[in-house]
């Protein structure tokens, strides 16, 4: 057993219906569990939602979380992603405002190393749109607030994630 | 007033705390509002989240959820983000299983047609990792359902939005 709190992440099936939302959330506040991340969204059933979690814990109290969340009537599958090969990007957009021409070019320097779209821009503003890792995402938001401090805004979605075909593959 | 029913957005500031989540997912449950999906992730701030939600609901509801978000202590700000440029994009995974020869170059075609990536592929599998707007999403999702049926399994986040430079520009 793992004491260490580290980032673990959980794929969970549900039925789609809003008061399943207020439930899971419910159990990770009601047992202060330390969620990171939550995104819910639409598979290819109409009944059924599926929810990419984040969560910060050891492996004693991951291990109930999953044991909680697989006694809900309405969880349908829990897939532990901690340790499968995923694909898993999160969704970023950064805006910069009250740029001078030296911040404009900077900040179209580091969308160029970062490989991000400069997705809108202004007189003296520009939005960033980034689909990366969660740590790529960690580190540009990183830079950006170290060299533009408080003329940044961010919003981010959380990862949102699905296992490899090598994990999956019907053969 | 509108008494039809639409797809609204809200961008949601809120304090960084686990409990917030299951307060407003509580409070579109008890009410029965028809929440479409929902996204928390970080801001440039630790102690802020920003939720982004969809709900679909006629004018006069959709003023009572404004109403009521905003009444909530841990609310920081409620922006509608229904009527203002935004850029607005949504993370899907499809994974499609079980393809012979002919369905594997079908799915080629489908990817370069709506230039989205394949991410993994196995002998007869592959992953569509797409960015793209709700509708585009949308088109593609019963593309595929409608072309290969049962061999598709999607996973989708909720839209992430900002707004554009063009509503906000200190200009």
């Amino acid at each position: 057993m793992d004491h260490t709190m580290k980032n673990r992440f959980i794929a969970l099936y549900v039925e789609n219906d809003v008061g399943v939302l207020a439930k899971v959330s419910g159990l990770f506040s009601g047992k202060s569990y330390n969620l990171q991340s939550l995104t819910v969204g639409m598979t290819e059933r109409d009944d059924v939602s599926r929810m990419t979690i984040c969560v910060s814990s050891d492996d004693v109290t991951f291990e109930q979380i999953k044991k909680q969340l697989n006694s809900m009537v309405e969880v349908i599958k829990v897939l532990d992603l901690t340790c499968v090969p995923v694909c898993m990007k999160e969704i970023l957009y950064a805006k910069i405002k009250n740029l001078d021409h030296d911040g404009m070019d900077a900040v179209f320097r580091i969308a160029e190393t970062f490989r991000v779209r400069v997705k809108d821009i202004g007189i003296d503003s520009l939005i960033l749109e980034c689909m990366q890792t969660e740590r790529k995402n960690n580190e540009l938001v990183a830079l950006l607030k170290q060299q533009f401090h408080n003329k940044v805004e961010i919003v981010r979605g959380g990862p949102v994630a699905i296992e490899s075909i090598s994990t999956t593959d019907s053969k």
